[in-house]
């Protein structure tokens, strides 16, 4: 069969060409007579994948040198706990509730200290993002979190919390590598690397150096669970015990990818930038198929629609899955469709969908 | 280049006919137009690999209904805070020190409660196991723990605690799948895949299901950081979040490997008896080489020996390497040499290092 264009929010698509090259040294990485997956990570053939990972993340992300990167294992979820058990200093955090994930991250902050929800768009179904401007923050936040692109909802920030002394922690799952990041302006960005980036099973985090070395209060650095130690982890550049060394390895190869086939990640958002248009501007277009985000805070990366019942949505999907355009479905929590268009769906996937999108309603207005 | 024979002690060497089919089908899993790693973990493709991959670890260990088994990130690492923080309910358990992760589990309980160790086999620089019916254990411990196989000293348990009322809590995982093992002495067996099952990147914990919806004294089950509370994530058959999927399908791979090829563990237990025979029986045969571990207490898996002197350990670490036999230093706690010869490991890789061994011997005695 042919290769499908495949829609889904999370595992998702990855360059062809970066999969080809991953099949073609699965048996045998470079000439060690070994798999990478039977590799030692200790060995210096694996350390030397491993830094060549981190020195490509750094360089197509603009990383600066006070900023450590690690990799973790757990996804975003294990972060959502990580985050406060390290950074929540003061014993409380200021949190921006505008979807599924921020919510679950907030919820499981409040397990380890007191946590201000100071945003919540929940009162619009998460269609829009809070003014940030507009927002009272706590001064005795110990950090702001916020998820930037809402992957569930098919929103993301425009602008972002700046709050001098407060760091600023965001959970990028969704959207890292989709264009350039300032991150300067963060104290720490985190992403589980399978919806944007490589396959599920590994988490990165981006961490200005001055929050190292901290616990949430009333606990000390020593107390937190060994694994979710930042600074533990980071101090033994990221292989205090056995990392998910595939994961690397395949973001190794997805970041090469990004540096020298697409030319970094303003390329990157010119790219994306005109395949989301193509889906927005179709949208807008008709009325058979909906997009209920306010049009500010549309996301370049999950564009969700729905048609005008969810029987027709149920069609609509069984209908596209057969013609090669899969996981379309809505999240439970929203229904309809949902699109996401990550760094690896093709242009012509889209451009496909639109025309497939524009006879089914043909077909079924 | 020929494939080396590896003998890290994880990862490791993975069985050639698993990483064939692994690559055949990297670019397409069955007919989905998809590669493994592109697909949705909550599609029906995917869900079935997943639903295979526990029934064959379920049939190849004999795993009784009454325990659930389940998939997790952060390695044995992370289960070693997993098990106080769901496990000791009374505030208390007994740990066996036997080697440095059994310390290290330990060390990580201790964070959550009160650890006594009842035996340490420290006084022999872990070269033995002690004798687990002449140990004094705490009526009120929560659980005991042992870490069943240790492989940087290259010992293993050849019986273990029990204690009516007590679970025993058992880290296998440089010994998991090397041979039958009764699950029903076990309140939980964990393991980290990466030495004698899969790729890096994933821990399978088994658990007996009355052990569940429990917490450390002190700690209400929701208290638990979400990622490491077993029956959350086990109520949510392994996906609660996005989990390594990438690892699961490896480890479905191998285990259909173990039934199909291999026959199931008795067989492979077997085979694994024979190689460590050839190495055993070699040390045993000279003097030049030496194996201090005694020898009722001998690893299956991790066999570690020292030449004259750590001048000449370096040698034939380097001169191995050239014929093609890798990763074959000791840990740097114990120097030496250490051949781990898992599953994977060919009988003719344990001959020709017997052969290249006694060529070495010959030329330097």
């Amino acid at each position: 069969m042919a290769r499908v264009y495949n829609f889904s929010a999370g595992p998702s698509m990855l360059p062809e060409k970066v999969l080809k090259q991953a099949q073609a040294e699965l048996m045998e990485y470079g000439t060690s007579g070994q798999s990478i997956m039977e590799m030692s990570h200790r060995s210096p053939e694996f350390m030397a994948v491993a830094a060549d990972t981190e020195a490509r993340i750094r360089r197509v992300l603009n990383v600066p040198d006070n900023y450590k990167v690690g990799f973790f294992q757990g996804g975003a979820t294990q972060q959502f706990a990580m985050v406060p058990l390290n950074f929540m200093t003061t014993g409380k955090a200021d949190y921006l509730v505008t979807g599924n994930f921020s919510n679950l991250a907030a919820k499981e902050a409040a397990k380890f200290g007191q946590v201000n929800i100071v945003a919540n768009s929940k009162d619009k179904n998460f269609t829009y993002i809070p003014d940030v401007h507009a927002i009272e923050y706590d001064k005795d936040a110990s950090y702001i979190h916020i998820c930037q692109n809402n992957t569930i909802f098919g929103t993301t920030f425009v602008d972002v919390p700046q709050v001098e002394g407060i760091p600023l922690v965001a959970d990028m799952s969704s959207c890292i590598c989709s264009k350039p990041v300032d991150v300067t302006r963060y104290g720490c960005i985190y992403f589980g690397v399978q919806k944007n980036i490589a396959p599920a099973g590994m988490a990165v985090a981006i961490i200005r150096e001055d929050l190292l070395g901290k616990s949430a209060k009333g606990l000390t650095p020593e107390q937190i669970p060994t694994m979710m130690n930042y600074t533990t982890i980071l101090n033994k550049d990221s292989m205090y015990n056995t990392p998910n060394c595939w994961n690397i390895y395949m973001t190794g190869l997805v970041m090469k990818y990004l540096e020298e086939d697409i030319g970094g990640l303003a390329n990157m958002q010119k790219i994306n930038e005109a395949k989301a248009k193509v889906l927005y501007d179709y949208l807008d277009s008709q009325t058979f198929f909906v997009n209920s985000v306010e049009h500010k805070y549309r996301s370049m990366m999950n564009v969700t629609f729905t048609s005008p019942n969810p029987d027709m949505d149920k069609k609509f999907c069984a209908e596209a899955a057969k013609a090669g355009f899969v996981n379309l479905k809505g999240h439970r929590l929203v229904g309809g469709m949902r699109a996401s268009i990550y760094n690896a769906m093709p242009s012509e996937g889209v451009d496909k969908l639109v025309q497939f999108m524009e006879d089914f309603r043909k077909a079924n207005a």
